[in-house]
């Protein structure tokens, strides 16, 4: 009966992806806290592209040829770097136009595992409806793939992906037999009227409290402030649209 | 000022361990639909040890040493297996007083990771008191190992999870900053008024219902049949009181 549709599936952390790889599918890559909402973020502020790079060795080199780079392990900016994970790091002023080489805990080695896929697109409340919009459009498998933390499952990504499937879901091409989705939709519904007080039992939450980088986490809930989505090309991320 | 609490952690499928691994801690192993809960009730019907193993060779060579076998892939009965992984296989007048030797898809593999732990317990929703009565008790962390499918997430064993953890955590001595604690709660709180409904969800209910094994979803969602707990002794599963 569903045989002819396209799955929609989430997966909790990188750890999992490879029981999910599917390279027909469309993989969104996210990480609410922050590295995927400051990713749209500095596209919505014009930057030019976004290279992600694994180590912070490269990230290093990279800031030695003279590019901007943004560096963090555990929500902490590197000392040579420009930037860290902060959306409100990349301004308009400072990026525009220009290429940024990044480097974050998780983001960047999941767009590495799923960079044999149809398309690697970077999600968020952001961009969630240009999101969803894309795939319905494209009538293609989705995978959601949430960064977590340390390989872990985490409550800000979940959520997000939750809200990217049930919308996905509404379009009657789209099915899934994936027990992840239904807990993420139903969390997702749990939480969607009053998100800053269910995201307080996020353990990430936290982590950024106790480092004082919690002012971004109302930014990084605010749905579909840009129809922009960035995607992965070749090696690097550029806009949806330049592929 | 939760540094000397007891941490409760969930792990929602076997591949995810190795983050979590705690030599210190009590693991309760879960998997709901079956083989969990088939355990507990070859415990409640008088067997008197139960030897996991990891492949059907060996589970094959047990049978041809003379021991009853329990053996199944995907659900489906091997050939030269006495019983599957149906609890309604375990009665009391085949099994009391003597060995069984138990090959499942997931559970032999996640009682094997969690060996080197101070305790390793077989869960379910038949001796879930119990289970939170000892954890109190024994005043030690917690980490739920839930059996998963093929390395997944799936909505049966974290639904117990959540059941499991928000009883611990009512206790003054235990904590959490596990995300997946929370998720889990959450979700328990939404299916526990009408888990059969609820149920309907997980893929592996329709797995089961395919293969008609499905009568058993009932019966492995009853709360508190018994006070045993099965527990990991050397190679082989045995009351907790006998350890």
């Amino acid at each position: 009966m569903t045989g002819s549709k396209r799955k929609v599936e989430v997966c909790f952390t990188p750890a999992l992806y490879p029981d999910f790889r599917n390279d027909d599918a469309i993989v969104v890559i996210v990480d609410i806290l922050r590295a995927t909402s400051a990713v749209i973020t500095a596209f919505m502020n014009g930057v030019k592209r976004i290279i992600p790079v694994a180590t912070l060795e490269e990230a290093r080199d990279y800031k030695n040829k003279g590019y901007l780079v943004a560096a963090e392990r555990d929500g902490i900016v590197r000392d040579f770097a420009d930037f860290g994970n902060s959306p409100y790091n990349f301004r308009h002023e400072i990026i525009e136009g220009k290429d940024i080489v990044y480097s974050t805990t998780n983001g960047t080695h999941c767009i590495m595992m799923a960079q044999h896929s149809y398309r690697v697109l970077i999600g968020g409340y952001l961009n969630l409806d240009a999101l969803a919009d894309f795939v319905i459009q494209e009538d293609r498998d989705l995978i959601i793939l949430c960064a977590g933390w340390k390989n872990k499952f985490n409550i800000e990504d979940s959520l997000f992906a939750g809200a990217l499937s049930e919308s996905v879901l509404q379009h009657e091409h789209h099915t899934t037999i994936c027990d992840s989705v239904y807990a993420s939709i139903d969390l997702w519904n749990l939480a969607r009227n009053d998100m800053m007080t269910y995201i307080e039992k996020a353990a990430q939450r936290h982590r950024l409290k106790k480092n004082n980088l919690d002012d971004v986490i109302g930014y990084c809930h605010t749905l579909n402030m840009t129809r922009i989505i960035p995607a992965l090309k070749e090696n690097y991320l550029t806009l949806l649209d330049n592929l």
